[in-house]
């Protein structure tokens, strides 16, 4: 089964949720980026943010963190129904990033996955590329982050 | 001072590097981005990768491990010679990002910054956009990612 098949273009599925705790965002910040208003609720609220809120970085990192089991999930579910998942390549990289909102602690996010275009690869017979939109909005359905990215495919 | 004039517009400059370690490598993956090729050794060297690679959302990561502390040694530096930082503001976001080739369990990776364009904000008079290329490359000079970021400036 391809990609295309499996979900309709245009249409958002959601992939997971991921709630930012104080003591995650602190964790990954220390490690990554570790920024005042990332690290310590005091100097966050005295910052343009207001409030401690999550590395870009963290909340990026989250939509794969919810995407690899939402994945093998629709791997085991197709497998279940008898039909062949999609068979995945790895991606090449991603576009168009933004952080729409900060991701304050405490925030639930909810990832989704929308596919937006698939074409056969025309140099490489036998593979396809697929458009994805991913993105996540807050409990308040505010988007929070959205990127582009390229998955290949083998047909 | 601008970032333009302390940094020339095309030279690259580099903000530190990162060994990206096994047991880092398995870590990041187990919390972000668990697939076989980021976690085990074995399951790695039997993959397309050929043997244990990190996350792509770490070795982004990576990026602002370095960043961060670099440009708080050059505003102490600058400070010290009695000169003003430039006064960056947040990132809405990058584009372009490509992950060129894996980084492999040992790999030293070298960060670079490159200021590519900086321009006055023609809606808010007193603000510059900074367009950088992020870039990092392996021991053996190989570039593995790159992706270009806008940068708030406060004039």
């Amino acid at each position: 089964m391809r990609m295309a098949e499996l979900y309709p273009v245009g249409q958002a599925v959601e992939i997971g949720s991921l709630v930012f705790a104080a003591e995650d965002i602190v964790r990954f910040a220390a490690d990554f980026d570790p920024q005042p208003f990332h690290l310590d609720a005091a100097a966050a609220r005295r910052s343009l943010f207001g409030g401690l809120c999550a590395s870009g970085w963290h909340s990026s990192a989250g939509w794969m963190k919810c995407f690899v089991p939402f994945w093998a999930g629709e791997c085991r579910r197709l497998a279940a129904e008898g039909i062949d998942p999609p068979k995945l390549g790895p991606s090449p990289g991603f576009t168009g990033l933004r952080w729409l909102k900060p991701v304050f602690a405490g925030d639930t996010i909810t990832y989704s996955v929308t596919l937006l275009a698939s074409r056969p690869l025309a140099s490489r017979p036998g593979r396809l590329i697929n458009t994805i939109l991913c993105a996540g909005a807050n409990q308040h359905g505010e988007p929070v982050i959205r990127f582009e990215s390229t998955v290949l495919e083998f047909a």
